[in-house]
């Protein structure tokens, strides 16, 4: 079977199922002592086009979405490793905008590689600790789900860009939040966290489904960014799309007893799989996979 | 400037005088704890053809160079991560043999991304511990120099793969070793310790100008594995510019007070540069860059 028919999920499912990864689809790996590490590949072409950002915001992104697989391990970085692909015509004054944009998420890059490649790539690895990573296996019926911050500010800055709209919301997908400090204060008390790098319907369908329960999302508690429901509107789509369907967004959905000051927008019951329900009404999106 | 112009080591060296990375050229990043990582990319067409390689062995040397810089820094891997980028129509049994040929280096993959590319590129990651790094920095005047076993197999396998010749030394082009004993036998008393990834030659040079001292190699004690001097005379090369000017070899090259069990080949004195003599002759090599 080709990799594009499997899909992303289809494929690490594979490599789990032969034994030959262990856990490649949690947001981290854990090591003895507390020790957390992660890593992510960004490509031209499938992931960012260099017409749509800049090396600067691309190294920003790149580093951001790996501290963000920290943030919700409840850890604090120590450094980043490195590896970037580039053609040989690349300028030099690129490359360092580029490790610039890294540098001003406030991680030191600690080691890594460079090398010729036909189209640039970045593989970043996150070095970090954690006192306790929550995990996305322990959400319980009666937990309620919180999100860390408004959602959709990401998709309406992507969809803007493809139809040569000009937003201020470009920036939310090129810089996404690090939602480092929401992080550790959840991690203690939460029995299961990500991050929304997929989008909140199918995320919240993997928390469901890693932690054997049913997940319930009430869309009418969906804080959505502010300026989402004009870009969508200007864009003949819906708000709510944008905020639970897309990605990209990297706030932290947690599952805790007790929401405290984070923003509640649905809970886990007894059962399995994910629903988004409107004013009642059911309603489904669409994920996000990188092989198709 | 353009980075086919700067070269690999020159964008490292651009990207230290910026402040935007910390001793990126080092065999690995040393954290807190005796933590010990790296990272390395292979790119199709930079570093490996398809034609010329099987999708286990290509797993098995994207691990093992990975692992060999642990091994230069004495250390005990711990686990992998693992990125791969590759087209959509890859087969996913191209895939499995892939992460096959990794484990069967022994260390486990615990973590990693999967995305759709151009062309196929790997990102390693590897973790590990140790009680002492070595690092490059510490050989002095009267130290010598020793490698962990001999040199030129990886060379000949190579350049007889381009000719198409076949010889059992293509094996050791596609599965180099991986010297993790040796790299905690010596460890403790190196003063300067690295593998050989571009070769003996430029490697050299290369511990010589970290460490503030002058190098000299006796080609005349070079180990040449068995085998070179005859795929370098149908190749009519020199068998000992297979086993000093390319690398991959990924033995072990250490500055000791004494040599114990392993082979000399030269040894550090006042100065600076690294000279190579052949029965008092001087000879030149070139190494290897991957952005020319």
């Amino acid at each position: 079977m080709r990799l594009s028919q499997l899909g992303e999920f289809g494929l690490l499912a594979e490599l789990e199922r032969h034994g030959l990864a262990e856990r490649i689809e949690n947001d981290v790996a854990e090591l003895p002592g507390g020790r957390v590490a992660t890593q992510d590949t960004l490509v031209e072409g499938v992931h960012f086009r260099l017409g749509w950002t800049s090396w600067r915001d691309l190294g920003f992104k790149a580093a951001a979405v790996n501290l963000s697989d920290l943030a919700a391990a409840g850890a604090t970085p120590e450094g980043l490793l490195v590896s970037l692909g580039t053609p040989g015509d690349t300028e030099l004054e690129d490359v360092l905008e580029l490790y610039e944009g890294m540098r001003e998420t406030g991680a030191p890059v600690i080691g890594g590689d460079t090398a010729r490649a036909p189209v640039v790539h970045l593989s970043v690895t996150a070095l970090g600790r954690s006192d306790r990573v929550p995990g996305r296996g322990g959400a319980r019926p009666g937990d309620v789900l919180v999100v860390t911050g408004p959602l959709g500010a990401s998709a309406a800055g992507y969809h803007a860009l493809r139809a040569g709209i000009e937003t201020p919301l470009v920036r939310a997908h090129r810089r996404p939040p690090i939602r480092l400090a929401e992080g550790r204060e959840l991690a203690p008390r939460a029995h299961a966290m990500l991050d929304l790098s997929d989008g909140l319907a199918p995320d919240a369908a993997r928390l469901a489904e890693r932690s054997g329960c049913r997940v319930a999302i009430d869309a009418g508690s969906v804080p959505v960014a502010d300026g989402v429901a004009e870009v969508a509107e200007r864009l003949g789509l819906a708000a709510l799309e944008l905020a639970c369907g897309f990605g990209e967004d990297y706030e932290l959905l947690a599952a805790v007893a007790e929401p405290g000051r984070f923003t509640p927008v649905g809970c886990c019951e007894h059962g399995s799989g994910a629903e988004i329900r409107l004013e009642g009404r059911l309603v489904e999106f669409a994920g996000w996979d990188h092989f198709r």
